[in-house]
């Protein structure tokens, strides 16, 4: 066979890829998670929860009943309709009134945001989001090659709605994406006025909300707005997570959809992985059901509520007025703008191999062909022990003061 | 707002979704899996393993040490380093040869192949597989709209060779998907010779393989051939499971890649769910340092092969001459080859309902435009008590008796 015989050259044998890999490089926080994990760094990088919060011992002896009681714990299994009760009960505490038909269970929130991505993006599409986004949303939508119309967002009120009146006037994007607790990165929480402009938006233009909420049970004692869901449940998409407030490793997170979009997510969930363990599963449900979450949730926010007055209160000692920044009412970081000329992204490596810090850069949050933030800084207070904060944020701040 | 005004029309809220959408139909598996999972249905549906079978005591030991000794067992975390390990010793026992930086850790088979297809397929690009091809697959390819080449199967010696190289000829396609071991659903194994001349195209062509080695530890005895992966480690994507050797709900599998490609990857699955579950990958390493896979694998084996040999004769005993099949070496499945006119799919509702017995028909298994099997049937061996199965056989034999 000619074809064989002229396959001598297999020194470089090279399989072709699918296009959107040309452009795709591995995340920042993936790649970070090695250099700033080291015990003699005091990270502030990643948006991890705190392990030593973890109801270990509760979770294990929910897994020892379920795995005792049932053989079909470890079976494939149709969704939970216990969990998916569970988390009709959990959205009534974030002021929501759904069904559970219209909950899809998930592998937790990047799954969530990466089926509804899949559901609503055609390849070229574009889509509405901030100019500063998780990466992890942007990895979520970058097979798609999404076209990004970005809008500011203010650090008060969050994202402007009459930016996204411009966009909708002039195209009809497959969604916007909007996370009103607690965003990640600029930890601004949406003023109730905002969330209702955007909804009214959404479905005068027929235009879904992806309604990122990870961080709405940890909220720190402020009046809390409920979220957009609950003043739209046929345009907003709702996604949630066990990640934030029982454990990552659980991978178990939820969707809160129309009911009539939940067949077809359903498939796209089977295609991704069959099933969310039906052991996880069933050891959040039977975890649920000893009604020990909400002291936990209650526990969390103290020690979390700790930790960022803690920071916020190193921060304001060591930055003083070099740079700016609000207390934020939900979630696990701190956000510093500084003035203009100020590069974070240059001064990471420094930090790194000098004084032993970890954070993220705005610019890790830019996404394609939007304006690219350099002098901002995202800080997480939840997963560093609080005695170090102090100390770290004071290396940060030293490390402004000298010359490269 | 003029916009807003014109939402006068709520009754019919819509939202517009992704293209592919539009031919996308829940699987066939998923619809089953509700009326054959009654317990007076004797079921030959599904491909489920058997959860008596299951080492749920040596499962819960893992978790539990593995939850006492570390609190991060429940963060998220990177790849287990130790799992990826074992994975190596346990491709040594499929007499392939690798090293860890080729493994990835999934959270299965399933999640394998999706990411293989996002990293491989650009929307509309073309991909060789067989006529009869495993429903999760097409629905893992489906939002990249794929165009098919369907190539025969040899019920003795599998995928038909020479058949791809005449697509090869004149095309470049994404991607060649294969299943070497226990074929799903056609349950044949592929000759020594098939895969060392698939293997040798690949290479010619410069056109990947998907090797899908779910069954490939379920072998019943018979000499056994390497996985393609041990012919060729640049052309050949291999994908690995513990669903069908220790249990689906561990939602744990693995990937065997040429280490230039693990980055990619590493990101794609980041984008898809962040990680595996850490406490899956390391209660399955806890589990797999004990040793015990072994003799489990002796036993999972010996207890399939007699529900295969039960199966066999009560196919023998009541269908006679009325069907052609072959004896499985590996996997889960009989297929039954029945005269042409017969068509199975017209049979299932009167199986399920008069009978109370539940199978695929071959119809389920073709890919879009490419042909239609209508006289096949899947039967399943691995989930149904062996005392119910000559019963349930017997049943389905009497139906091809009675009129409609």
């Amino acid at each position: 066979v000619s074809a064989l015989s002229s396959a001598a050259g297999r020194q470089d044998p090279s399989i072709a890829l699918a296009r959107w890999t040309t452009h795709a490089e591995p995340s920042a926080l993936q790649e970070l998670l090695a250099s700033a994990s080291h015990p003699d760094v005091t990270s502030f990088a990643l948006g991890l929860p705190a392990e030593e919060l973890f109801p270990r011992d509760a979770y294990a002896a929910a897994v020892q009943e379920v795995l005792r009681e049932d053989p079909r714990a470890l079976q494939y299994g149709p969704p939970s309709s216990a969990l998916r009760e569970h988390v009709v009960e959990l959205m009534r505490l974030r002021g929501v009134e759904c069904r559970a038909e219209q909950v899809l269970l998930t592998a937790g929130a990047q799954q969530g945001v990466s089926l509804l991505s899949r559901l609503l993006l055609s390849p070229g599409a574009s889509i509405i989001t901030e100019e500063h986004v998780y990466p992890g949303f942007q990895q979520a939508v970058q097979p798609f090659e999404p076209v990004y119309r970005t809008v500011p967002t203010d650090r008060q009120s969050g994202l402007d709605v009459t930016a996204v009146e411009h966009v909708l006037r002039r195209e009809r994007p497959a969604f916007i994406y909007a996370s009103p607790e607690g965003h990640n990165p600029l930890s601004v929480s949406m003023a109730r006025e905002t969330r209702a402009r955007l909804t009214a938006l959404a479905a005068a233009y027929q235009v879904p909300i992806i309604e990122d909420d990870v961080y709405g049970f940890l909220g720190y004692g402020e009046a809390a707005s409920p979220p957009m869901l609950a003043l739209d449940p046929d345009f907003v998409l709702y996604v949630g997570s066990f990640s934030k407030i029982l454990a990552p490793a659980l991978r178990v997170g939820w969707l809160v959809v129309p009911p009539r979009l939940l067949r077809l997510l359903s498939v796209l969930k089977e295609s991704t992985d069959i099933d969310t363990s039906t052991l996880s599963q069933r050891a959040v449900a039977a975890y649920l059901s000893t009604g020990s979450l909400p002291a936990h949730l209650t526990r969390l926010r103290h020690a979390y509520r700790d930790r960022r007055d803690t920071m916020l209160a190193a921060v304001a000692r060591h930055f003083g007025t070099r740079a700016s920044w609000r207390r934020p009412s939900h979630g696990v970081f701190v956000w510093l703008d500084f003035p203009d000329g100020l590069d974070t992204g240059a001064i990471l490596p420094r930090a790194l191999e000098r004084e032993r810090v970890a954070f993220l850069p705005s610019e890790i949050f830019s996404v394609p062909g939007g304006p690219r933030q350099r002098n901002g800084m995202r800080l997480n207070f939840s997963h560093c022990a609080p005695a170090r904060i102090d100390d770290g944020i004071a290396r940060l701040a030293r490390l402004l003061d000298t010359p490269a």
